[in-house]
């Protein structure tokens, strides 16, 4: 069928019997339900290492001081990046949507998935790419491609609020959302994010379910969050915000539109 | 002498020659020759493992579904979380100032550090504390300590000028600052944050280890950060910043007075 896709879920949780985990399994059912290819990295299950360290460039001398992302941008260009991480390179450039899936551990993604992360994102890969490296924030090696959140978070909604506390959800994302996936220039959908996940009830799964249901049916035809980019005319040359946009304001929510 | 105190490092780099590691080394020498007392936790001398799972709990029954949260509080009361964990509890407890020094990678800490935190970072130890779990941001088994970021980032300080696209360092820092350090309750200096890390020359350690050192000078004595401590009046019963204070503004920037 024509509007058959690849959506690659990478995902983080240490129990697959948790929301979290059934959430996984009902993505993945229903997103090949539709026709789609679907690949999951199950990090926790592939018992996939954190740390990013000279292990990841088996051809280094490992006597010589590292400069890590001196390393990753040769062994990126060389071939010789640890395989396991060029396997996670290849599942992202073979799909057309990505999908991050973990709950919000300390206002950030789980240690695990971050080591995803600074592992995967090669020097050249994801960052380090074109004229001093300044292709960017709307392009670069993954444009094209269309990314999300789906996260679990302990308490309600309201305690994530514009003005709460813990800080607003959308901006304790951003990091994620703007400066790991927009980065290399993925179109990122608003986050999916599921409150007061540690109250679900038994029979309260398939209200969630819906949730995410409704995320994943428009996964290619819902509007990306309109993130500025870097190269397209808002951002003079230290790439701050061009003054009079958005007045004086500060803050995350600047950098959309 | 009575200004002695002790300071507790938690260093993760994985280069010792690094300039971060050369930091990291300054730091101890500098803080003992005040005749301070100073532990390091170098994460990745230890082999610190970073992914959060059951093997925290090396009594539970590990065929039971896991709860992270749940296990955690449980085998905090009962003495029973793996070794490693209490041992770091034990080194912030004995700890005066806390000192966590890191490079930026990708907006966050790395993954090992991150991982850190998602262990020792026990329920009834930094959070769950008080009715509720309410004693928090300014409150908590931490309070009365100091705590500050060390962060060497590669480029320059405009490229994190409140509207650059990068974002604003305190606004990046933010869910570190206030979200791991003041959440437990201890005081939060503004970060030292070491700009075109990777730019530094040879010659040019000096200049950088004295910005360290005037930080470390004023470790107990300059002003923490003016956070909003959350049963201090400022929010409403769901959280929120109470209406008026700072205007109707969003952003992390209106938790601090």
């Amino acid at each position: 069928m024509s509007d058959k896709k690849k959506i690659f879920i990478i995902y983080a949780h240490p129990e697959p019997r948790s929301l979290n985990g059934s959430l996984k399994d009902f993505a993945v059912t229903f997103l090949r339900s539709q026709g789609h290819e679907v690949q999951v990295s199950d990090l926790y299950a592939m018992k996939w290492r954190a740390e990013a360290d000279g292990r990841d460039f088996p051809q280094r001398d490992p006597h010589e001081r590292l400069v890590y992302n001196a390393a990753s941008r040769d062994a990126f260009i060389n071939g010789t990046q640890a395989p396991e991480i060029i396997a996670e390179q290849e599942k992202l450039m073979w799909a057309d949507a990505v999908i991050m899936q973990f709950p919000l551990w300390w206002y950030a993604m789980p240690a695990i998935l971050k080591g995803w992360v600074d592992r995967v994102y090669a020097r050249r890969f994801a960052y380090g790419v074109g004229n001093k490296g300044y292709t960017r924030f709307g392009e670069g090696n993954l444009k094209g491609k269309r990314a999300m959140l789906a996260v679990t978070v302990g308490p309600e909604r309201e305690h994530y609020a514009p003005r709460a506390v813990h800080g607003y959800i959308d901006d304790l994302l951003f990091p994620i959302t703007h400066g790991i996936l927009y980065y290399p220039g993925m179109d990122v959908l608003p986050s999916c994010v599921f409150f007061k996940a540690a109250a679900v009830p038994p029979d309260g799964f398939d209200a969630v379910a819906a949730q995410y249901r409704a995320r994943l049916e428009t996964l290619f035809t819902a509007d990306p969050i309109p993130f500025r980019a870097q190269n397209g005319g808002d951002y003079d040359e230290n790439f701050h915000l061009k003054p009079g946009l958005e007045g004086s304001k500060t803050g995350f929510a600047i950098h959309q539109r």
